[in-house]
Order: structure tokens, then C-alpha cells, then sequence
């Protein structure tokens, strides 16, 4: 039995009408429970709700144990970023279609978070990239990304040519519609389009997937996650970079994207008997056998 | 033995220094086997060579039987789109690393080119892409594609969503960074990076493929060359199409991007004995066998 | 409107118990729309049915002008394959999870048949390989395969060696653990799996799909399905071949294994309004946007 | 620096002709700078050579304190596993193409072997597979792999099915042709022929890849290294498992490969400035940019 919590934040960025009730329905649980709830800020001012106070991020992570944070993947990956200087464990209940994080259902939620708030649940520990883009030098944009960190050619270029380095070893040139650096968080996601693998969510690595290589031979990569990645523009006009999406655009040759291991991780928290290989089959249906 | 020539349209847009030279030195080389030779319009003008007359496309295919390119495949296949409607046999000699069309190299031209101005050569016939971009139901751009058509997400958007349907049938909604219609010579351009296949150039079909789908499932397809393939944009902001890179970007909501087999054709003139399997085991370092 | 049939052959191999009853209704149901009925004889003994004269497949051949088979799709290829010579259509009733041929369920094959029988269907043909291993210049074994032709190394061998050949072109010595030529039909079984693309059933050419080769630059390709494609075994102990599932093991260095068109081409009869794109979309759970 | 050696290990199993005055010139060269020099047994058996003592690989492994294979990956890899339990340090110098491991040509050793002798070299450890095949509840088989346990189907089934499981987590049923577990070392093999990524050596995971997985979705999962990996027959005639080609065939259902990390590792000495990339930019071909 892990710890028993006492002050959860409660989140729901979700911009779909009727979250208003859900919160409140779901505030009222966990206070029924003896835990105290406060609001995420953002969350209070869109519902309107007024019966829990509104927290900034950084009295969330003074104030809170546990954040809990209403809707899909996109949802939580967004807040998990926010908080990542606070610590917050955190625990997703999900509106629509299950997600590889947000694995508890709105219809089920009960049952799933009372043994949690009581401190009976599995943990699971994601790491999170962090980078940066210097132009001669300087700094242009420093991001966090608890998926992947993209670099694409423009729209209407062929390709985007980079240099790849790891450490202080020279990787190789890549000329490609871009090139993403996952971590095993995001390897279930563009990644896995882009003709990456699976990395168990324990692999201390990232994944180097260029898309659409020219070469044939350039397959993705699992890189070892201490020493920096440097991805520099060696040629292609107007290609950008995302940071989970936060974007950059117009790189410029010579532009340098650096990326590396954050110092911060995100804690996600699931019912007792939750098992990441069940979230693979879930959502990939993979066959489970005649039974 | 096939036809005998006896006017060859002589075309080097390369913008390398040292062009013209090895330009006179063919067109010597042809004049000396009793052949007349004109320049492309933009050739002469762009070396200063005026011992040979330079026409306009039109004027050339009025008065040669055979074009003679000289550089990559790039320049050749812009010449050949350039000039479907005239319908000239090309040959291309290529000054650098040999392409997958323009096989002749500049050291051995003579002996390749003797045999084949004398009426002894292969010829294979390329299939070409036309198609429209249609808003509203007004066309706004129209292209023609000899390697292929793509669709491609906007630099910053995370996706685009593409439904898809070949003659009065509904194929499916794609969600990807975007999508490629190739022709049989496209299929080991940009489409062999995506993941796709290689067509034959006899193969009466497209390649469809998705360049990293969201869905797996999504692979690439070989259509049928006959009925209309078109992709109208359902999702996804300032995506853009391609037609052998003439571009058009900022596409809208709507917008429906139809494909279809051209009237023209292309044909290429290779030496006596010239393999389409022998240029892809040179090009790809396919496995000979132990000799 | 298509030709309304008057006799049809009854065929269900399935050795699931229970088939009886239901080859006895849709006898019944198709007797009562007034057409003649046989069974297939070994359909006749494995079920014990005596009202319908049991009849070789010769004879079906003969008196018949549809085949209705009752299966997934692994009896239906198998029956069609060996009614090839006999030329008749083929409709298929699925007691399962709907196939690619097979897409009529059991559940609802009333509204579907009748039509059909009256003559208001779709047609579709279907491509079919024939071929043969040589062994020192003489046939050891023919076959015949409506999805495709296997040559796979021996179970405990590293890989098989294999050259290829197609018309009297070379195209490269693959070294793989097998190598796969399938139809259009059998670009959905097999050689999906494999990485290869999907062939449109309209496609004129046969799909080459190494499998797991060591180059990574042997990519599959749609080839033309004029001319032979000979596959000799150049390394590799203990290799086999399959056509379709009827294997040869223990091939020895040297034999080839030659594959062309056969003369013969399936008939599949689908419900007015059926869609190949349909049925993938289907089967591959391809998205079909929200709607 | 590290430590200077003193004792070499000289072997060369490498069956053709010509290797005694090599293995001579590499022993009088290592003479020569100082160092005692002894035969792998077998080597000095089948070469003849007397001049230096033949031990077997536990009196080598008692000596020495490194040893210099002459050959290719494949000897290397042989020779590193049986001696897995010794622990010496390896070297390898290469008579034909540079392989993954064996990276000093036989034409430069002297300039590559005298400083890595005097202690100036780079090691890298490579993590080794044990495992051992359950029938029953006992142990048929065990067996050591630096590159992979391959389970596969029979040359003749359609495909094998296995149920994997990890530590104490059930991940999948899988239906292909078979299934990979490569070590880092092993991804730059057979899995990657069979679509799997590259693995740093630095990373602590194995890599799972279906081989022609029927499902589109099974993609390779780089899984971690600690928990035994367990692949259960549950379909599938006379399928086999081979560790690192030593093999066991005709497995029955309920047949139980298990596979983990063995205690023992192998350490690899390079010349002093070898990069692993530089060795993937060699042996893949990938493109370095124009310098």
C-alpha cells in the first residue's frame, strides 16, 4: 500500500460543453471520500464552478498531492507538461475513447479512484524531453516534451537535410520530410506512424525515427538517453519544429535544435492491476488468443 | 531496327559552368553523323552557343524527332513534362551519378549514342499524372506529373485529414502527413521513401501511398490507371499539393485535388540492350550473386 | 442486368458440425426460386444429404452455371481453385467473420441471393498463377494458386538464396527467408503481412514480396504478369515451395520454380452495389471520417 | 589509458586456406612487442602451427588477459560466446568486408593493435541472451545468444502462434512466421532484416519483433532487459527456436522458450576513436553530407 493522499487538484480543460457537472460531480466524490479538492485555475474560470477554489499551477503543486485531470491523452499530456515542476502525481478519467493514459472511464471512475485516493494503485514514471533551438549561438525557444520533439521540412520543400549528433559522436546527415526524437511515452504516437517501434515505458532511451528518409537504410534508431541529441538544418527551406506541438517555424540553415533529458518526470498513477501490455492490446487490438 | 533519326533538339538547363562545352562537343558529335541538331531556346541562351539555332518547345517538336537531354533525372523529367504535348523520344545523358532514366554517362555518350541515332535502341513508354485542384467547383490550378502528386499537411498542423475516392467509389479518410499518387517512375522517387512499393513501368496502375497514416492498416494501394482518382481536403490547415513539385499551398477546407491518366506519354530511348532491372540493381546495390 | 441463372452447384466443406441444416435451407431457398440444385460430392457424403444428387466437380462443371459455397474465404479459394478449368461463378455465404470473397452472411444471404439469381450482381475477375518446379530440366511438381507462390528457407537454415528472373530479364538474387509472388487476391493474406502493398483485383501484375531480406534495399514490386518469373535456388538447405498451401519441401540447389498466368480466371459474383474498397475498408478497419 | 595487456589469446576458426601465415605474422608481430601469445586449441590443431602452445578456452580464459580473433562477425560472435564464461577482453581483425564488430582490417593491424596492446583502446560492453526451452515443466535446452533467439514456424505451417509474456504480464498472442528477441548487439541483424530498429549497445532492452506478423499492428517492442521474456507454443506444426543459429527444431504446443539476461557480458576493444555510428555509417551506407 503506497500513500494515502489528502488535497486533490482537479482539472478539465476540456472545452466540450457539459464537463461543468462531471467536475462537480466527481469534486463532490472526492471530498465525500474526506480528501480536500481544489480547482485547477483555467478549469474554475471556464465551468464557472465557484464552490472549490481556482489554483494556479504553482499552488496546485504547494497546496495538492494528486492532480486528477478530465479528458483524453491531448488533455493530460498538455497538463503533465505544465506541472512538470511541481511533481503532481497524476490520474486521468476520460470522457471519450480510452487512451494509452487516460485508461479510467467516466463510467467507472468511482470504483477506480476510491482504493487510489487510499493509496492503492500502480505508478508509473514517464520521462520527458527537454530542448532548445540556437540560432548563432543564442537561444531562440526552449520547450519540454513529454512526447517528441519534431523537426519537418517546409510544405513546399522536397526534404529537409539535418545533422545528426549524439554526445559528442558525429550520427549521420538525414535528408527527410523530418526527423522525430520520441520518448517511449511517444512512441505510441507519431512515432508509430512514422515507422518507429514500441519503447516499454522503463527504457531509459529515445527514439530517433526519420520520416520519409531518402536513404533506405536510415531506420529509427534507440538512442541512450544521457548526453544531449543535436539535430542541426543543414538544408531545406522554411522547416520547423515542434516541441509536442508547440511549434517554431522558418528555421534558417545552421539553425541548432539540442534535445535532451529532462530533469523533471511525470509520475501517471492507474488502478492496482494496470499493466502498460494491456493498454498496447487495447488500443492496437492485438490478439489476445482464442479463450 | 527501329526508326533512323535525323534532327535532334540538343537541351542541358544545368546550370553548371562548364555545360557549354561538353554541349558543342555533342552537337558536333550528332552533326558529324549527318544529323541536324537545334537548341532548346533557354540552352542557348544560357551558354552563348550560336552555331546551332535555338527554338521554342513547340518549334522543336515541330521540327526534331528525338531530344537529347543533358543532366540528372531532375532535368529530365522537367523537360519531358515541358514537352508531353509535343511528344519527342528523349535520351538522356547524365554528367554526374547515373539516374534512374538518364543512364548515359558522359564518358561513353559516343558509343552509346551511334548505335541508337541509327535507329538501334530500346524505347519504353511512361505513363504521366494530370490533374486539378478544384474550390468550389472552380478550377484553381492545373498540373502535370510525371513522378507524382502529393498532398502534405501544413508545416505546423498536426495532420491532414484526406478522403479518398478512385471513379464513383469511396476508398476511405485518410489521417496522415499526407498522401502520394505516383506513377510507375514515381514509384522509386519520393514514394519508395514513404514506404511504398516499386511498379514496373509496364504496370497500367497508381500507387497510392499514405505517408505515415495515424492508421496502420492504412498501406499503400495500386490503383487501377483508368477512372479518376481525388483526394478532397476534409481536416487539417494550409496543406498544400504538389504536381513533380509546381506547388500549391494553402489549401482549404474542401478543396478537391483530382488525379488522372494523361493522354500524353513519355518515351525514353535507352541503348540496345538496356534492363529496367539492371538500372534498379545499380541504383538500389541490389545483390548480383556471387560471379 | 446481368444473365439470370438456372442450376446451382452447392458446396460447404466446412467440417463444422451443424452445416447440414443450413446447406438444406439454402438448397430449399434456392429450389423454391424455382433453380435446379446439385451438391458437390463431398459435400454430398461428409453431410449425408440425399435430396440433391451429389455430383464431381467435372459434372458441376458440366450442368451448372453458379457455385454457391458456404465457408470463409480459405474454402472458397480452395474450391475455386480446383473448379478453375470448369469456369464457373462463385458466390460465397460466410457462417463466420466476413471474408474478402466471402461477404454474404449466413444471416442475411436471403436478400442477397435472390437478386443475384435473377441475374442483378456484380461481377469480378480474378487473376490466377500457375506454375512448376524443374529439377535438373524436368517437372517435378505443378500447381496451381489463387493468392500466391512461397518459396521459404528450410525451418534451421540461416535464409535461402534464391535468383530471379522475369521474361528473359535478370532482376537480382534475393537472400531472404523466402521470397513471395502473390495476385492481387493474395496482395491482402500473405504478402500483407509481409510489407507489401494492396493490389487492386484490376491490376494486371503480380506482387514480388522478399521476405525479411537482408537488403534492406529489396523492396517489393508490382511486376508486369505477361512473362514467366522464375525463381532458382541459388544457397540455403531445406527450402520449400507453396502454391497456396500445397507445399513441396526439400527443394536442392538448382531447382527453379517458374510462375506465369494461367489461362484461367475466377469468377466472384458480389451483391449489386458491392465495393472492393468496401470490403478493405471493412476488413482493415480503415477510417471512414466521422460522419 | 586503460591496462596494458600481457598474454593474447590468438584465434582464428576460420576454415580457409591461407590462414596459417597470417595467424604467424599476427603472433610474431604480438611476440615482438613483448607479450606471450597462445593458440585457441582448435586453431592450432587445424592449422598446425607449434610454435605456440594450443589451450583450451578455460586455460585461455585462466592466462590471457585478451584475445585477438582473426575473421568475420560470424567467427566472432561464435568464439564470444563460448568463451562468454572467461570474460577476456576481444579484438577482431577482419580478412575480408569490416564487420559490425570486427572492424581492423588485416592490412592495417600493426597501426590499430600496437596501442590498444599498450592499454590505449575503447571497450564496450554487449549484453548477452541466456535462455532454455520448457517441456513439461523441464528443461529440453538451454542456450546462450549475443544476437538472438529466433523462434520460427514450419517450413511447411502457415505460421506459428505464441503467447508472449514478460516478467509476470501477458502481452500477446502473436500469428506470424515467427519471432525475434534481440539483443542490442542482434538488432543490426536478422531483426532488421525483419523491420525492427537499431539499438545502441548502451541500452538496457531487448527487442521483440514479429516476423510477418498477421496482424498489421504487432510492431517490434523494445522490452526491458530485466524480467524473463516467455514465448509459449500454442499453434503451429513443427515450428523450432534457434539461439544465435544453434538450434532446436520440432517444438510442440505447450513448449516454453523462456530468455533473459545472462550474468555474463561480453567486452569488445576498438582503436582508440571508434564510434559505433562511424560503424553503422560503414556497414549501412548512410549518407555523411557533402564535405
Amino acid at each position: 500500500m503506497s500513500k494515502r493522499f489528502r488535497h486533490v487538484a482537479l482539472v478539465g480543460k476540456h472545452q466540450a460543453r457539459g464537463i461543468r457537472p462531471i467536475l462537480e460531480e466527481i469534486a463532490d466524490f472526492v471530498t465525500d471520500l474526506g480528501l480536500d479538492v481544489s480547482l485547477e485555475r483555467e478549469t474554475a474560470e471556464n465551468t464557472g464552478i465557484t464552490d472549490f477554489e481556482g489554483l494556479t499551477n504553482e499552488e496546485l503543486g504547494a497546496q495538492c498531492d494528486l492532480a486528477i485531470v478530465v479528458g483524453g491523452d491531448g488533455t493530460m499530456l498538455g497538463f503533465a507538461r505544465d506541472m512538470a515542476r511541481q511533481g503532481l502525481p497524476l490520474v486521468g478519467i476520460n470522457q471519450g475513447r480510452l487512451g494509452f493514459i487516460t485508461d479510467i472511464s467516466i463510467e467507472h471512475y468511482r470504483e477506480a479512484l476510491a482504493p487510489m485516493l487510499a493509496g492503492d494503485y500502480e505508478m508509473e514514471q514517464r520521462a520527458m524531453l527537454e530542448g532548445s533551438v540556437l540560432r548563432d549561438g543564442e537561444s531562440i525557444f526552449e520547450g519540454l516534451a513529454l512526447n517528441d520533439v519534431v523537426v519537418s521540412r517546409g510544405a513546399t520543400a522536397a526534404m529537409v537535410e539535418l545533422r545528426v549528433d549524439v554526445g559528442d559522436e558525429f550520427v549521420a546527415n538525414l535528408r527527410a520530410d523530418g526527423v522525430i526524437i520520441a520518448s517511449p511515452t511517444g512512441s505510441t504516437a507519431y512515432a508509430l506512424s512514422a515507422g518507429g517501434p514500441i519503447l516499454h515505458p522503463s527504457i531509459a532511451g529515445w527514439l530517433l525515427v526519420p520520416i520519409a528518409s531518402h536513404a533506405l537504410s536510415n531506420r529509427p534508431i534507440v538512442l541512450p538517453d544521457h548526453g544531449e541529441v543535436r539535430l542541426q538544418i543543414v538544408a531545406g527551406r522554411d522547416a520547423s519544429v515542434n516541441f509536442d506541438m508547440q511549434s517554431l517555424a522558418s528555421l534558417l540553415h545552421g539553425d541548432l535544435i539540442t534535445v535532451r533529458r529532462s530533469a523533471h518526470q511525470i509520475r501517471f498513477l492507474h488502478p492496482k492491476g494496470w499493466s502498460y501490455y494491456a493498454t498496447l492490446r487495447r488500443k492496437l487490438r492485438w490478439y489476445e488468443g482464442v479463450s
